[in-house]
C-alpha cells in the first residue's frame, strides 16, 4: 500500500477500535482489485458523531465511511438517504457519498448473516427462527432473514419492551421457545466476556438446528463451541463480516 | 504497512492535496522505523479548519496532523500551545497531542530550509540575505535565518504594506538589492506555473551566492534552472522538505 496525495479515504468511525479487523480486511480489498484507496479507523466518542459527520462529509477526498459500534445507530440519522436496509434496521454501518454530494446509508449486518447462511448451505426460506436479543442487530437480522423467506419468529430480550418493539416490527412471537426453531441466532453480548453465562441452554436446541452468534471477539463463543460438541451447524460473526465484504465493495461501487 | 484498528493516525490537513508527497514520505519514515502508524490525506478545504480541528482533537486514536496550504496561519490560532517556532512564523506545519490532551504546534519550514543549507555544507553564520516576498514562507525563514545567526537582511514582496511588516520583524531593509546577498531566496510562488516570470534576474545575483527556491512543484524552476546555469549553488523545496523529516519526527516523538 502508498498512500499518495491522490489515494481516496475511506473511514471506519466506531469507539473502542483497538481490536477492530475492518481496516486490514477493506485495505486488503483495495490491494487485491488495485484501487489508490486506504480505510483507516478513526476513534469518534459517543456524543460526537454528528459533529464529527459533519466535518467528515466536507473532507473532499473522503469516499465512504464503514460504521461500527456505538454510532450505527445515531449515523441513520444522519445520511441524506436510507436504503431499504438501513430503514429496516434502524440502523447503517456503510455510508457513500455520491456524485451529488449526497450521503445514502445502507445496513449490511442481516444480509452479512444470510449470507453466512448460504455460505454453510443454508436456506431460511420457511425456517422457523429464534433470535435472543432484540437489539439493532436482531433487527437487521430479522429483517434480512424475513426478506430471505424465513417462516414464523420467536424472540426474547431481558428488556420487554424492546422485545415488544421487535416483535411488533417482525411480525414474530415474544416466546422463550428454542425448541421448536430450525435457526437460534445469539444476538446479544453474552458470550464477548469470560464469565458472561450462556444465552440460552443447548440442550434446548433441536438437534438439527442451526446455531448463530454474531460477535467477532471470540470468534467461537462458548455458545458456539458448546453448540459444535452437540453436533450443530454454527455459523460465527466472523462469517457475517467476511459475508458483507463483497456486498459493502458493490455499494461503494469497487470493481 | 497492515493497517489495524490499533494503528495510531496522523492526518495531512490541506487542500488541495492531490500532488502532495507528504504521505509517502512519513509512512516511509514509519515503516522504516517500525512504528504501528499511518498518515492519511484529508482534504478540508478553506473555511471548515476551526470545525475539523474541534472534531479531530476528539478522535481518539489520532496523535498529530502535518498542516499545509491554505491552513498553516489558521491553526496556528487553534491550538492550545504553540513552540517558539510557531509564534516567530505566525503559523505551524505540525501539531500534536500531549499526554495531557493539549495540543502543541510548531513551524518546520524555516528549520527545513537551514537544514538544507546544511546539507550543502552552507553555514549561514553573518551572512546577508535576500528573500523575494514577504508571505508566510519568507517569515518562516527568515526567522530561521536569524536564530542561525545570518548578517544583515533586505527583502521585497509586490506588497508593500506586507514587506514593510516582515522587515520590522526580522530588522531587515525592504530594498531590492539582490547583489549584495550571499543567500538569495524565493519566497514567492513565482515559476510554480508555467510562464511565471523569474523572481529576480539572475545575471544581477553575485557569482558566490547561494539560490535557493521553496517549491517542490516543480523542484527545479526556472530561477534554480537558471542559477545552476551560472554555477550557483541551489536549494530546492525538496531540499527544504527532507531536512524537515527528522525534525518532525523528534517533535512526534517516534524513534
Amino acid at each position: 500500500m502508498n498512500i499518495s496525495g491522490a489515494t481516496r479515504v475511506y473511514c471506519l468511525l466506531g469507539d473502542p477500535l483497538h481490536k477492530a479487523r475492518t481496516p486490514e480486511h477493506f485495505n486488503g480489498l483495495f490491494a487485491q482489485r488495485g484501487i489508490d484507496a486506504v480505510m483507516v479507523p478513526l476513534e469518534v466518542p459517543d456524543g460526537a458523531l454528528a459533529e464529527a459527520f459533519s466535518v467528515l462529509r466536507k473532507v473532499k477526498n473522503l469516499d465512504g465511511l464503514i460504521i461500527t459500534m456505538p454510532h450505527k445507530a445515531g449515523m441513520a440519522g444522519l445520511v441524506d438517504e436510507l436504503e431499504a436496509g438501513g430503514r429496516n434496521a434502524g440502523a447503517i454501518n456503510a455510508a457513500r457519498r455520491g456524485g451529488d454530494g449526497r450521503w445514502r446509508g445502507d445496513m449490511f449486518d442481516g444480509r452479512g448473516y444470510t449470507g453466512a447462511l448460504a455460505a454453510r448451505g443454508v436456506d431460511p426460506r420457511g425456517k422457523q427462527i429464534h433470535l435472543i436479543g432484540a437489539g439493532a442487530v436482531a433487527r437487521a437480522i430479522g429483517f434480512a432473514l424475513r426478506e430471505a423467506g424465513a417462516g414464523a419468529f420467536t424472540l426474547v430480550d431481558v428488556n420487554r419492551s424492546r422485545a415488544a418493539a421487535l416483535a411488533g416490527l417482525l411480525e414474530a412471537r415474544v416466546a422463550d421457545e428454542p425448541e421448536k426453531a430450525d435457526v437460534v441466532v445469539n444476538c446479544t453480548p453474552l458470550g464477548m466476556k469470560e464469565g458472561d453465562a450462556l444465552p440460552c441452554d443447548p440442550a434446548r436446541i433441536s438437534p438439527a438446528a442451526v446455531v448463530s452468534d454474531v460477535t467477532t471477539k471470540p470468534e467461537i463463543t462458548p455458545f458456539l463451541s458448546a453448540a459444535r460438541a452437540r453436533g450443530h451447524t454454527v455459523t460465527t460473526g466472523r462469517d457475517m463480516f467476511e459475508a458483507q465484504g463483497e456486498l459493502i465493495a458493490g455499494f461503494f461501487g469497487w470493481r
